[in-house]
């Protein structure tokens, strides 16, 4: 599976994963054809609303764009929502961290690894509570 | 322009009028490609959360199915957002209606024309009030 088929294929199973647990979710449209802020995922459960940027990841780590955080924490804001990267691992599930709580690591780009999301980030069962 | 084209045109209209008023939108990855419920888009500026479906309207009046309605409605439910139709008339631009307002009209469809959106619906002005 290319790289973008298995961030697609990570992107629905969060979709399913969120409805199935009570939330409405919607896929937002090519990302990449506007100039505005963009996320994946937006999903409410009329009391929690969640924006969710996803990547789906072979390696250890994945290094972030400054502009994908930025469109995130910008998105939410103004949304009103809060703000999550969503990772999945290839055997080894889900990880999710709040937005905010991601480091620059050297120049302009973020790194997430897997060991990290272990200690910082918190699993599904934290992200829809 | 083809009717579909015009749709699209129509909501992307609505999409850039929303950011510009200060709400965060985003525009549905193709609704049609899912068996949830969706919505053209979804917006919101920290207090009001809006899930709108899109027409645009060549005519007098338009048939919507019940399925579009329907939707709308459950999606809009179980997001926690206000669910409401927007029309775009040509030449006459944009009216608005809570989609808990549209009445069968026979059988199972509704009906939506422009007098009776300027009698039953709003502008653009209440719509982000």
């Amino acid at each position: 599976m290319s790289t973008k088929a298995k961030g697609t294929h990570a992107e629905r199973e969060l979709f399913h994963m969120l409805w199935d647990q009570g939330f409405a979710v919607l896929r937002c449209a090519g990302s990449g054809s506007t100039t505005k802020p963009a996320v994946d995922l937006i999903a409410g459960n009329r009391t929690h609303f969640l924006a969710i940027e996803c990547k789906a990841l072979k390696g250890k780590a994945k290094y972030l764009s400054q502009d994908d955080i930025e469109q995130l924490l910008t998105f939410a804001q103004q949304f009103g929502a809060e703000a999550w990267l969503a990772v999945r691992f290839d055997n080894k599930g889900w990880r999710f961290i709040e937005a905010q709580k991601i480091e620059k690591s050297k120049g302009n780009s973020f790194v997430v690894s897997y060991e990290w999301l272990q200690k910082q980030g918190v699993g599904f069962e934290d992200l829809i509570q």
